[in-house]
Protein backbone atom coordinates (compact mmCIF):
# COMPACT_ATOMS: atom_id res chain seq x y z
CA UNK A 1 0.00 0.00 0.00
CA UNK A 2 1.50 2.93 -1.12
CA UNK A 3 1.59 6.39 1.12
CA UNK A 4 0.27 8.74 -1.56
CA UNK A 5 -2.92 9.39 -2.03
CA UNK A 6 -3.98 8.00 -5.36
CA UNK A 7 -5.27 10.97 -6.90
CA UNK A 8 -3.45 14.70 -7.98
CA UNK A 9 -3.32 16.23 -4.98
CA UNK A 10 -3.56 19.91 -5.60
CA UNK A 11 -0.46 22.00 -4.50
CA UNK A 12 -0.08 24.83 -7.04
CA UNK A 13 3.90 25.09 -5.28
CA UNK A 14 5.04 21.83 -6.56
CA UNK A 15 3.53 23.21 -10.17
CA UNK A 16 5.33 26.39 -9.61
CA UNK A 17 8.76 24.46 -8.95
CA UNK A 18 8.42 22.07 -12.01
CA UNK A 19 7.91 24.99 -13.77
CA UNK A 20 11.13 26.38 -12.97
CA UNK A 21 13.06 22.70 -13.39
CA UNK A 22 11.48 22.97 -17.02
CA UNK A 23 12.89 26.80 -16.87
CA UNK A 24 16.59 25.64 -16.01
CA UNK A 25 16.26 22.82 -18.65
CA UNK A 26 15.28 25.75 -21.67
CA UNK A 27 18.56 27.37 -19.89
CA UNK A 28 16.36 29.87 -18.21
CA UNK A 29 17.20 31.42 -14.93
CA UNK A 30 14.73 28.58 -12.64
CA UNK A 31 11.93 30.51 -11.66
CA UNK A 32 7.91 29.12 -12.21
CA UNK A 33 4.89 30.52 -11.40
CA UNK A 34 1.21 29.21 -11.01
CA UNK A 35 -1.72 31.74 -10.99
CA UNK A 36 -4.88 29.31 -8.59
CA UNK A 37 -8.55 30.24 -8.63
CA UNK A 38 -11.12 29.07 -6.96
CA UNK A 39 -8.61 25.90 -5.98
CA UNK A 40 -7.64 25.46 -9.65
CA UNK A 41 -4.16 26.36 -11.44
CA UNK A 42 -5.63 28.73 -14.03
CA UNK A 43 -1.92 29.67 -15.32
CA UNK A 44 1.36 28.02 -15.43
CA UNK A 45 4.61 29.57 -16.77
CA UNK A 46 8.23 29.82 -16.45
CA UNK A 47 10.99 32.59 -16.87
CA UNK A 48 11.57 32.99 -20.55
CA UNK A 49 13.14 36.41 -21.68
CA UNK A 50 15.99 34.29 -23.01
CA UNK A 51 13.62 32.23 -24.98
CA UNK A 52 11.60 34.90 -26.19
CA UNK A 53 14.09 37.51 -26.62
CA UNK A 54 11.85 39.51 -23.97
CA UNK A 55 13.14 41.25 -20.66
CA UNK A 56 9.39 41.48 -19.34
CA UNK A 57 9.16 37.52 -19.87
CA UNK A 58 9.70 36.90 -15.85
CA UNK A 59 7.33 33.78 -14.87
CA UNK A 60 4.88 35.62 -12.63
CA UNK A 61 4.48 38.16 -15.87
CA UNK A 62 3.38 35.51 -18.19
CA UNK A 63 1.28 33.47 -15.98
CA UNK A 64 -0.88 36.91 -14.99
CA UNK A 65 -1.14 37.26 -18.77
CA UNK A 66 -1.93 34.39 -19.14
CA UNK A 67 -4.83 33.81 -16.75
CA UNK A 68 -6.09 37.40 -17.86
CA UNK A 69 -6.19 35.82 -21.23
CA UNK A 70 -8.28 32.84 -20.05
CA UNK A 71 -10.75 34.94 -18.07
CA UNK A 72 -11.01 38.01 -20.45
CA UNK A 73 -9.95 40.56 -17.85
CA UNK A 74 -7.36 42.41 -17.18
CA UNK A 75 -8.16 42.28 -13.13
CA UNK A 76 -7.30 38.70 -11.77
CA UNK A 77 -9.47 39.57 -8.76
CA UNK A 78 -9.79 36.83 -5.66
CA UNK A 79 -6.74 34.91 -7.58
CA UNK A 80 -3.79 33.56 -5.91
CA UNK A 81 0.09 33.89 -7.18
CA UNK A 82 2.77 30.80 -6.52
CA UNK A 83 6.52 31.26 -7.31
CA UNK A 84 9.31 29.96 -6.50
CA UNK A 85 11.27 33.52 -6.42
CA UNK A 86 10.45 36.51 -4.35
CA UNK A 87 9.18 38.81 -7.11
CA UNK A 88 11.13 41.72 -8.54
CA UNK A 89 9.75 45.45 -8.82
CA UNK A 90 8.56 44.73 -11.96
CA UNK A 91 6.97 41.84 -11.21
CA UNK A 92 5.60 43.20 -7.86
CA UNK A 93 3.90 46.51 -9.97
CA UNK A 94 2.14 43.35 -11.96
CA UNK A 95 0.75 41.60 -9.68
CA UNK A 96 -0.34 44.80 -7.83
CA UNK A 97 -2.21 45.72 -11.05
CA UNK A 98 -3.22 42.62 -11.77
CA UNK A 99 -4.61 42.77 -8.04
CA UNK A 100 -3.80 39.14 -6.85
CA UNK A 101 -5.05 38.50 -3.74
CA UNK A 102 -2.17 36.60 -2.00
CA UNK A 103 1.01 35.95 -2.95
CA UNK A 104 3.51 32.94 -2.03
CA UNK A 105 6.69 32.62 -2.85
CA UNK A 106 9.79 30.24 -2.37
CA UNK A 107 13.06 31.93 -1.79
CA UNK A 108 13.22 35.56 -0.78
CA UNK A 109 15.75 37.45 -3.18
CA UNK A 110 17.85 39.63 -1.46
CA UNK A 111 19.56 40.29 -4.29
CA UNK A 112 16.73 41.17 -6.73
CA UNK A 113 13.62 40.91 -5.23
CA UNK A 114 11.59 43.91 -4.75
CA UNK A 115 8.91 43.23 -2.05
CA UNK A 116 11.08 42.11 0.72
CA UNK A 117 14.04 43.40 -0.22
CA UNK A 118 14.96 46.75 -2.52
CA UNK A 119 11.70 49.33 -3.33
CA UNK A 120 9.40 47.10 -1.03
CA UNK A 121 7.22 48.19 -4.31
CA UNK A 122 4.01 46.83 -1.65
CA UNK A 123 4.75 48.72 1.12
CA UNK A 124 5.00 52.33 -0.84
CA UNK A 125 1.94 54.61 0.07
CA UNK A 126 1.84 54.71 -3.95
CA UNK A 127 0.87 51.42 -3.94
CA UNK A 128 -2.58 50.95 -4.46
CA UNK A 129 -3.53 47.53 -4.06
CA UNK A 130 -1.08 45.07 -2.31
CA UNK A 131 -1.97 41.62 -1.74
CA UNK A 132 -1.11 39.31 1.54
CA UNK A 133 1.94 38.12 1.29
CA UNK A 134 3.53 34.43 2.50
CA UNK A 135 7.43 33.63 2.25
CA UNK A 136 9.78 31.21 2.41
CA UNK A 137 7.87 28.21 1.47
CA UNK A 138 10.44 25.07 0.65
CA UNK A 139 13.03 28.06 0.86
CA UNK A 140 16.15 25.77 0.34
CA UNK A 141 14.71 24.10 -2.23
CA UNK A 142 14.28 27.23 -4.33
CA UNK A 143 17.53 28.37 -3.35
CA UNK A 144 19.01 25.37 -4.62
CA UNK A 145 17.37 25.17 -7.69
CA UNK A 146 19.03 28.94 -8.41
CA UNK A 147 22.33 27.82 -6.93
CA UNK A 148 22.82 24.74 -9.15
CA UNK A 149 21.88 26.64 -12.07
CA UNK A 150 24.28 29.04 -11.68
CA UNK A 151 27.27 26.71 -10.48
CA UNK A 152 26.39 24.27 -13.35
CA UNK A 153 26.92 27.56 -15.67
CA UNK A 154 29.43 28.81 -14.14
CA UNK A 155 31.56 25.10 -14.80
CA UNK A 156 30.55 24.86 -18.13
CA UNK B 1 7.85 81.48 -45.95
CA UNK B 2 7.40 79.15 -43.10
CA UNK B 3 9.19 79.40 -39.96
CA UNK B 4 9.05 75.21 -39.98
CA UNK B 5 11.25 73.72 -41.55
CA UNK B 6 9.88 71.68 -44.30
CA UNK B 7 10.64 68.14 -43.57
CA UNK B 8 9.88 65.71 -40.37
CA UNK B 9 11.66 67.15 -37.47
CA UNK B 10 13.05 63.59 -35.11
CA UNK B 11 11.32 64.30 -32.49
CA UNK B 12 10.20 61.41 -30.22
CA UNK B 13 8.41 62.89 -27.44
CA UNK B 14 5.86 64.20 -30.19
CA UNK B 15 5.45 60.93 -31.09
CA UNK B 16 4.98 59.61 -28.11
CA UNK B 17 2.23 62.09 -27.26
CA UNK B 18 0.34 61.54 -30.57
CA UNK B 19 0.57 57.56 -29.26
CA UNK B 20 -1.35 58.97 -25.88
CA UNK B 21 -3.31 60.71 -27.59
CA UNK B 22 -4.31 57.71 -29.27
CA UNK B 23 -4.75 56.15 -26.19
CA UNK B 24 -7.26 58.60 -25.03
CA UNK B 25 -9.25 58.36 -28.05
CA UNK B 26 -9.47 54.30 -27.54
CA UNK B 27 -10.66 54.83 -23.99
CA UNK B 28 -7.53 54.44 -22.20
CA UNK B 29 -5.17 56.01 -19.49
CA UNK B 30 -3.67 58.57 -22.29
CA UNK B 31 0.34 57.66 -21.84
CA UNK B 32 2.55 56.96 -25.20
CA UNK B 33 6.09 55.67 -25.58
CA UNK B 34 9.09 55.40 -27.78
CA UNK B 35 11.77 53.64 -28.19
CA UNK B 36 15.05 54.95 -29.95
CA UNK B 37 17.98 53.61 -31.33
CA UNK B 38 20.56 55.54 -33.77
CA UNK B 39 18.38 58.36 -34.06
CA UNK B 40 15.30 56.62 -35.49
CA UNK B 41 12.06 55.44 -33.78
CA UNK B 42 12.31 52.15 -33.20
CA UNK B 43 9.19 50.94 -31.44
CA UNK B 44 6.03 53.31 -30.59
CA UNK B 45 3.12 52.40 -28.38
CA UNK B 46 0.52 53.50 -26.26
CA UNK B 47 -1.53 52.22 -22.97
CA UNK B 48 -3.56 49.60 -23.41
CA UNK B 49 -4.71 47.62 -20.45
CA UNK B 50 -7.96 47.60 -21.06
CA UNK B 51 -8.17 46.90 -25.03
CA UNK B 52 -5.62 43.60 -24.67
CA UNK B 53 -7.26 43.18 -21.34
CA UNK B 54 -3.63 42.75 -19.94
CA UNK B 55 -2.56 44.83 -16.50
CA UNK B 56 0.85 44.43 -18.26
CA UNK B 57 -0.01 46.66 -21.00
CA UNK B 58 1.26 49.70 -19.91
CA UNK B 59 2.91 52.15 -23.01
CA UNK B 60 6.20 51.24 -21.91
CA UNK B 61 5.96 47.99 -21.68
CA UNK B 62 4.43 47.22 -25.40
CA UNK B 63 7.14 49.66 -27.05
CA UNK B 64 10.07 48.19 -25.21
CA UNK B 65 9.13 44.46 -26.08
CA UNK B 66 8.34 45.52 -29.88
CA UNK B 67 11.71 46.94 -29.67
CA UNK B 68 13.17 43.61 -28.27
CA UNK B 69 11.16 41.55 -31.01
CA UNK B 70 12.13 44.02 -33.53
CA UNK B 71 16.60 43.64 -32.60
CA UNK B 72 15.52 40.02 -31.61
CA UNK B 73 17.26 40.66 -28.71
CA UNK B 74 16.56 40.84 -24.85
CA UNK B 75 18.31 43.68 -24.40
CA UNK B 76 18.01 47.01 -25.75
CA UNK B 77 21.43 48.72 -25.07
CA UNK B 78 22.25 51.82 -26.71
CA UNK B 79 18.34 52.56 -27.03
CA UNK B 80 16.66 55.61 -25.33
CA UNK B 81 12.85 55.83 -24.08
CA UNK B 82 10.74 58.99 -24.13
CA UNK B 83 6.92 58.45 -22.57
CA UNK B 84 4.54 60.95 -21.85
CA UNK B 85 4.41 60.08 -17.74
CA UNK B 86 6.92 59.17 -15.37
CA UNK B 87 6.86 55.54 -15.19
CA UNK B 88 5.66 52.91 -12.65
CA UNK B 89 7.39 50.70 -11.05
CA UNK B 90 6.84 48.00 -13.25
CA UNK B 91 7.84 50.23 -15.92
CA UNK B 92 10.91 51.03 -13.91
CA UNK B 93 11.46 47.55 -13.70
CA UNK B 94 11.31 46.55 -17.35
CA UNK B 95 13.39 49.95 -18.69
CA UNK B 96 16.24 48.38 -16.36
CA UNK B 97 16.02 44.88 -17.60
CA UNK B 98 16.06 45.62 -21.04
CA UNK B 99 19.22 47.89 -20.09
CA UNK B 100 17.67 51.14 -21.77
CA UNK B 101 20.31 54.18 -21.91
CA UNK B 102 18.20 57.23 -21.49
CA UNK B 103 15.03 57.56 -20.07
CA UNK B 104 13.09 61.20 -20.93
CA UNK B 105 9.77 61.40 -19.39
CA UNK B 106 6.63 64.45 -19.57
CA UNK B 107 4.92 64.26 -16.55
CA UNK B 108 5.78 63.76 -12.94
CA UNK B 109 3.64 61.43 -11.10
CA UNK B 110 3.33 61.76 -7.26
CA UNK B 111 0.53 58.92 -7.26
CA UNK B 112 1.78 56.20 -9.08
CA UNK B 113 5.63 56.91 -10.48
CA UNK B 114 8.06 54.50 -9.29
CA UNK B 115 10.90 56.58 -10.89
CA UNK B 116 11.42 59.88 -8.92
CA UNK B 117 8.31 58.79 -5.91
CA UNK B 118 7.46 55.93 -4.40
CA UNK B 119 9.72 52.89 -4.43
CA UNK B 120 12.26 55.07 -6.67
CA UNK B 121 13.24 51.85 -8.47
CA UNK B 122 16.34 52.91 -9.67
CA UNK B 123 17.82 54.21 -6.72
CA UNK B 124 17.71 51.03 -5.12
CA UNK B 125 21.01 49.36 -4.18
CA UNK B 126 19.39 45.85 -5.64
CA UNK B 127 18.83 47.79 -8.61
CA UNK B 128 21.51 46.41 -11.58
CA UNK B 129 21.09 48.65 -14.18
CA UNK B 130 19.60 52.08 -14.00
CA UNK B 131 19.54 54.83 -17.15
CA UNK B 132 19.69 58.47 -17.09
CA UNK B 133 16.63 59.94 -15.78
CA UNK B 134 15.83 63.16 -17.22
CA UNK B 135 11.81 64.55 -16.31
CA UNK B 136 9.27 66.84 -16.66
CA UNK B 137 9.57 68.01 -20.71
CA UNK B 138 6.27 69.45 -21.69
CA UNK B 139 5.08 68.83 -18.29
CA UNK B 140 1.95 71.08 -18.82
CA UNK B 141 0.69 69.00 -22.00
CA UNK B 142 1.29 65.99 -20.45
CA UNK B 143 -0.54 66.88 -17.19
CA UNK B 144 -3.57 68.51 -18.89
CA UNK B 145 -4.09 65.00 -21.32
CA UNK B 146 -4.69 63.21 -18.26
CA UNK B 147 -6.29 65.66 -16.21
CA UNK B 148 -8.74 65.91 -19.58
CA UNK B 149 -8.81 62.17 -19.81
CA UNK B 150 -10.18 61.90 -16.60
CA UNK B 151 -12.54 64.86 -16.63
CA UNK B 152 -14.51 63.60 -19.39
CA UNK B 153 -14.74 60.31 -18.37
CA UNK B 154 -15.91 61.73 -14.63
CA UNK B 155 -18.66 63.67 -16.65
CA UNK B 156 -19.62 60.89 -18.86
Amino acid sequence: MSARPPFPVFDPLSAAFAAARRAGMAGEVPVGAVVVRDGRILATAHNRPRGLKDPTAHAEILAIREACRILGDERLTGCDLYVTLEPCPMCAGAISFARIRRLYFGAYDAKGGGVEHGPRVFNQPTCHHAPEVYGGFREDEAAALLRDFFRERRDA
